[in-house]
């Protein structure tokens, strides 16, 4: 092989490289939070917080069920038609009123569960999305559910790096993760 | 590094490349749907018609409580066991006998919310199979769940491409996808 | 360009190429077995040993309701504080104990799954945990769940290859896993 030869064949190798550096996934961890179960969504947050601690960079989609666990109970807003507001009563307003998917039991067993984290010194909903915000886990909270359920922007929980948006927004930042999990 | 050195390295290099080409991630999308919610199986269809929107390819494995969604109502198969016509009747039958996981209240939740969806414009899980169908999201349905619930292929929805296929061939789509969701 | 030249740029190459090797996903599937119900536990056993049959490497995770599944009916404990006793005798006992998703109506639908199971030559859930001991799938047991619901180490089946662990470690693995599902 010739010196020229060569060259022709190293540039093609290079445009390959650039190739794969352009899909290579990046170290992302992406989470559709559907649930709205109090066990399910602390663990979304435990897995978020622990993969930020291993340096991984995290975004978590709210959508449907998930999206109500977001909101803020002290934020009562106006303006909402029928449908709005027999969501908004029926469906938990914020981190308090989530139920556990299992052993409810009338809410005794949330409360139990909850009164054994505290024992246990594992940090609580609230703390975990506060912790979450410290670390900058992005979080993106679906525009179609906030519709059907007729809430409110102003009625979500204050938090740093809350966007609204569609499914789209979210699939790029999957598409590029290493993990993506439907919790 | 004279020139011969120079090209055993770059050989070497070059075969390191085709493996990283072998072993990259396509631009796609796999999912299995376990569950037979309405809530969940339209997020499933949400994402995968979304995704295609985005240029990825789609791959859906219907599988246990996501199989009888595929049912078409107006197809009734003889032949039939006692545990085939006992799974038959008591297992939804098609898209619209399926419920929301939440909030189902008597079947009242899920009227509510499908009502709620036509008002905002939001496709229902018919049309959503529609588009799936017209944007060549492929369906593959597992054959032990088919025979688990002594359902026949003649009982399932007209869907131009929809293969019966085991966990195998699924878990080799996902094996080279970008996402894989468990839903 | 000349000799010089291209070696400088040969060695950028490589370099890049040393990096995508090292971020590239390893032929391995990781699970998240956050469920504990019998057919989704069942799903997660068949995807595994699916997975090795096909070459891939596997590891579980199991956290929250998965990890009473994992207990041994046989092994009796002492020593248990009250809550430790509650959620003992209140959790499923191992794999006998385990009840469908959907459709339990009181255990007949369990019970009837599982002899239907039986006839159609599908493997219990007994069966599939065995048959994943002899396919070297690694099992992670989450030592925060062992502990929120004071079950001891020496209470749980004999699996070979059994870790007791935190999520971080679990994290990893996924990290670097071509398929990673939370059930």
């Amino acid at each position: 092989m010739d010196m020229q030869n060569l060259e022709v064949q190293f540039d093609e190798l290079k445009s390959q490289v650039e190739a794969l550096n352009k899909k290579a996934a990046e170290n992302k961890l992406s989470m559709i939070v559907f649930s709205g179960d109090l066990d399910k969504v602390l663990a979304a947050f435990i897995i978020a917080t622990g993969a930020v601690a291993m340096g991984m960079e995290v975004v978590m989609f709210f959508t449907f069920w998930g999206t109500p666990v977001l909101r803020d109970k002290q934020k009562n807003v106006g303006g909402k038609d029928m449908m709005g507001k027999m969501f908004g009563a029926m469906l938990p307003t914020g981190t308090g009123d989530v139920k556990l998917s299992n052993m409810n039991m009338g809410g005794m067993g949330t409360a139990m569960m909850k009164s054994l984290m505290k024992k246990k010194n594992v940090a609580s909903l609230e703390e975990m999305i506060a912790l979450a915000e410290e670390l900058e886990v992005r979080i993106y909270v679906c525009e179609m559910s906030m519709d059907l359920m007729g809430f409110k922007r102003e009625e979500m929980i204050a938090y740093k790096d809350l966007t609204f948006c569609g499914v789209a927004k979210f699939l790029e930042e999957a598409n590029n993760s290493r993990i993506t999990l439907f919790i």
